[in-house]
């Protein structure tokens, strides 16, 4: 198997066509039954060298794209750095320069202003791919939400999905409402006022602010981790207010349509958006996401480092 | 040499048999051949993951357990977060839960909660190795702590060993003094009276407060480290009270059993709980308890891997 | 191809002969080709671990060190500490003799204090790369620096070297001084009165402190990074005023002799010590500095890990 001609960069899934997507699922499909071998290990980018680039914090995500880079036999560099100390875009490039005259195959780049991905993309002749780039796009975790619900739904033909929490700040939010839409699903969110950006309704997305008369509706339910920081400014309701309104309790998530499934791009914060044993219940995907994560960023790795299947 | 079934995780020394902490080191001992080789690499864990989950800062651990996991051809993932950022039990889960379905075998965690790597080894599929957890247990270095005392004395059976320093909060005390009695050594302590835990004599421990009063009646003596943190809580004599009674001086130690041996776990406090001419002299094992500790836990991680000798 | 029996340790360019600074950049020179080919990686140090012991952060030095030594297929440990936790020789040595138990092959280290790398080279069995000791030395930065320098021009012996900047604390300048005098290379050094050291004239290089009046008659104009945090001293002159006398910008970069080029051992101050088209321009090395950077550590570490060219 040979990927098609892709972009050089995953920068976001917004431009991408239902081709492109399907590719990184297919493909991601394949790898997870590699990961299911007692040595779930190819040759595919032996001698290629992957550097983890974050600038903002996230073990989880620099611990997936690494194991799955070593899936693959790549060398995987990690580095971190706090935006701090990062202060101009110059810096970025001249960050990012350096270590691809070191002979760098691919870049996954973390980092809290929206573009940085892109930026770095266009001035590098490594491969980019986009690890979330302030509130824009997170690719990679929409890639592997749309995986999962595939998996477990067949389609998305008449897949209604329903995303709750603060929309305007959420780039997991943005990537999926692109990749929903693209690949013919329903999608609605649900959420205060002040968490609703403009732009939705253009998008061709429901916008609801009561949870309860909505919940039955709904395939497919992902609540977006509560960013506890943002609650100085005002426009954030408590926590307790937030959780009794649109908080997935125990209650709550019983009047859920039958067969519908709950998810989240992790961590959650257990007792405000998600309850305990509603995040490791029946209904939830959550360590299916984590689990399919791996494969889907070795499908992204292999198909923009150029990988073959042998 | 197939490992005999063992437990799945190693969360501590307690509740091992004879046979189980002979296979250990009867392993040990042949994983120390591999690392005198030129390429001291075999290939029993390739394909595997270890990760290693550190809430406590330890370089050395962590350093130690990662050279063990990588001669054994597994593939190793490092996690180091300040406990503080660590609030309740649940969060401990979430994070395993969430690495383990990334396909990891096993995890090595060390934690400031007592019970942390039994509740985790509990909740996971993953194997389990504590690399100390609170004040409770750390049975890696009690492990190698055993293979040096095997290696350079034979046997346990006539072997005297005297613990010095805050057994009280010592889990490398703990340990050994499990380990050291199941293999039928006698085992006594020295310190000052507030750091000696009451259950001591039911455990069939000699109690000492004077250090020369007995200091020529031991094989081995093992210096715990001082935690220096710990002086203002009023329990801790002074570091010149404690070096004066306790430290292990060049006269003090001229005056010990001929043919006997100190060993320390490190990082020393040199001038306070040893001095440098003695860590460094002719009695010293300190650094044969290093060395032996990366063939020991290749060791542990080859047995509970469950991995082959080809 | 066997390199002839090298030092044990490489702590500084001083004492290295021309043969020696030649066996170093011929095996460069080799390696980047080795980099060039599809899979960048030679079996050389399988089995081989090496240790980065780093004191002071330098995260692309780390990198490119990491970089190269996996790309020789040995295996790398990266160990980072603050200084600050650090407070005695001692200890220096104790945690380097513990890492060396861990039967470590060869350990870089950097650290704040001059004549670190020598102590623990003479404490050590493992060979010891110094990356950087205080003001003292950084030779794998000048044997790149001369690498590209070599391959650029050809020879050394009419080539003409400016250095410009705080000479005084800058062991990137002392190491390219010794090796640029050793291989037969006219060096001069350019900055304000108090970053000029007594030293220079006995050792042969010659000092101005008007660029203006000598930048037409240097081949190679190296720049170094001006350390922005010791302008408190009162010894600094203030940023404007160094661009103003000393900064390479785009005017000053007009009167340079034809073919003349530009190096900076990074990371640039841009807009402070040079501009950011310069920096960027035709006639900067820059980005040659740093790839040339990982075959000649790959180099370093070859020749003192006794490595062989199959």
């Amino acid at each position: 198997m040979n990927p098609r001609n892709p972009k050089k960069d995953l920068v976001g899934i917004e431009n991408l066509s239902v081709d492109e997507i399907n590719q990184y699922l297919d493909l991601a499909d394949n790898f997870l039954e590699v990961l299911a071998r007692p040595i779930p290990i190819v040759p595919s980018l032996r001698g290629k060298t992957i550097l983890t680039l974050f600038f903002e914090a996230s073990t989880r995500t620099q611990i997936s794209f690494s194991i799955a880079a070593k899936r693959l036999s790549a060398d995987v560099v990690n580095f971190s750095q706090a935006t701090s100390s990062v202060k101009k875009g110059e810096t970025l490039l001249d960050t990012a320069r350096n270590i691809e005259a070191m002979k760098v195959d691919g870049v996954v780049v973390r980092h809290s202003a929206p573009g940085a991905a892109k930026f770095l993309g266009e001035h590098l002749d490594a491969f980019v791919v986009n690890a979330g780039d302030g509130g824009h796009e997170h690719p990679t975790q929409a890639l592997l939400d749309l995986m999962t619900m595939r998996r477990h739904f067949g389609s998305f033909k008449k897949l209604n999905v329903l995303i709750i929490g603060d929309i305007s700040h959420s780039r997991v939010a943005r990537s999926n409402i692109f990749g929903l839409k693209t690949l013919g699903a329903r999608v609605a969110i649900c959420a205060p006022p002040t968490f609703i950006p403009v732009e939705m309704k253009s998008m061709g997305v429901d916008v609801f602010y009561n949870l309860d008369e909505v919940i039955r509706d709904f395939d497919v339910i992902m609540a977006l981790r509560i960013q506890l920081e943002r609650q100085q400014g005002g426009l954030f309701p408590s926590v307790r207010e937030y959780r009794t309104l649109y908080g997935l309790t125990r209650e709550r998530v019983k009047r859920m349509k039958p067969k519908s499934m709950i998810m989240h791009p992790g961590p959650t914060n257990r007792g405000v958006e998600i309850d305990p044993d509603v995040a490791d219940g029946e209904r939830s995907l959550i360590l299916e996401q984590v689990k399919n994560g791996v494969a889907l960023r070795m499908a992204v790795l292999f198909i923009h480092a150029g990988g073959k299947i042998e």
